[in-house]
């Protein structure tokens, strides 16, 4: 089942299923009653009290910056600030030269845990969703933690749905869009650092709460955000992730 | 007033007032009702989405860290889950060589906001405590966005009470003790960067909510903690943070 968070036209916030239909429209039901998309506002799927980011977990994206594969999870933080959702037009950092788009599986937690073991990891996982970790590349260059660079309000549109791991096969593919014309497209499984490695990583040090996002980083094909933009994050067994970029 | 956030004997949560009496102790008071501060569990004052900190703000500091002083506010991340309170052990990442205390002066953000300037940056502020930003150095010095670092549970004690700006003097002492021992003494009139010039630089690109923290970076004297060790964090104006710390 694909869970879906949405404002019903009345102003409530639920929890509905999303349903795909033969002509690539989709449904929002809930409660007995049915929506079109865009008869309602989609939310993101969770409420996370931080994302935590994992960077160059792709080994052709640390090729094509020119970094090394890490030992160990490269990790970062994103606020709720970063927060947008399906369907919103983004407003990127004023005045800056490059802003880029990175397409990554999220993870949403389901359940408060610490020190977590591999073996029980996904036991702690809600679902699976699409995330697009936005990143100011003018800031992130000149700071040692990437809170302009990667914290900013909106660099991390999520959802639109919270499907379970088990419908996300192991070899899902991960693609990103631009005005239609495909700029990343890999497989999870040229992941370096899997799911549960991550979680058992992050939990030697952290709580993590019930939507707490971890998002498993991006491959190869970044590239700059133009005003005007439309995005498609698409991971196979979610569905996509749409949204608009506005540059001030 | 200095209000303070409790659990009451009957486990409810209240915001009451914080007194101080002649003899050094300290009495919470709320509706009609008043408690000794060993009949209520004391809770940090804030509820934040996020605390943003600032390193290297004293130039005596970044020198004993051999760091240049920087050209604009060095920023970075804690997450809800560093938060710890007055009266609280607090237990360090296992397996450390060197994890430190930094005291620091702390604001908390009264409503939300974005895009101030300094000018009205004191409008959004509705109070200022005392925090002890505890940094496990192993990491730090190892990764690149300072999570296992500084992120970990419970590096960010915070409390005890929520003091208005204007009990805080321009020149505030902020001090640290260790097992009665001054580790730390300065001035906050020796800021590299002033309360409202770190507002308007961090709302610049993130929108800051109700109860989030900043907090404005550590003068000189950073050291290693122990086990057993009895911390105090002393903001002039606001008060007495107390935590002991356990090493696993």
């Amino acid at each position: 089942m694909h869970q879906v968070r949405f404002r019903d036209p009345a102003g409530s916030v639920r929890r509905g299923e999303w349903h795909d239909d033969v002509d690539e429209t989709h449904r929002i039901s809930f409660g007995g009653e049915t929506y079109a998309v865009d008869e309602v506002d989609v939310l993101p799927p969770a409420e996370p009290t931080k994302i935590v980011c994992v960077g160059r977990n792709y080994a052709k994206h640390a090729a094509e910056r020119n970094e090394d594969v890490p030992d160990r999870p490269l990790l970062f933080l994103k606020p709720p600030n970063a927060l947008a959702a399906h369907g919103d037009t983004v407003t990127l950092p004023a005045g800056k030269e490059r802003v880029e788009w990175e397409a990554e599986l999220a993870v949403v937690v389901g359940e408060q845990c610490r020190n977590v073991t591999e073996d029980e990891a996904m036991d702690y996982v809600a679902g699976v969703t699409c995330m697009n970790d936005i990143s100011n590349r003018d800031d992130q260059a000149r700071e040692q933690n990437w809170v302009r660079g990667k914290a900013f309000d909106n660099s991390a549109p999520l959802g639109p749905v919270l499907a379970t791991p088990d419908e996300v096969p192991d070899d899902a593919s991960v693609e990103l869009r631009v005005n239609g014309e495909t700029k990343q497209s890999s497989s999870i499984d040229a992941f370096i650092f899997s799911i549960p490695e991550l979680i058992a990583e992050i939990t030697e040090y952290v709580t993590l709460e019930p939507g707490d996002v971890i998002s498993t980083g991006t491959p190869e094909g970044v590239g700059p955000l133009s005003d005007g933009d439309r995005v498609e994050v698409e991971v196979e067994g979610v569905g996509v992730l749409e949204h608009d970029v506005r540059v001030p």
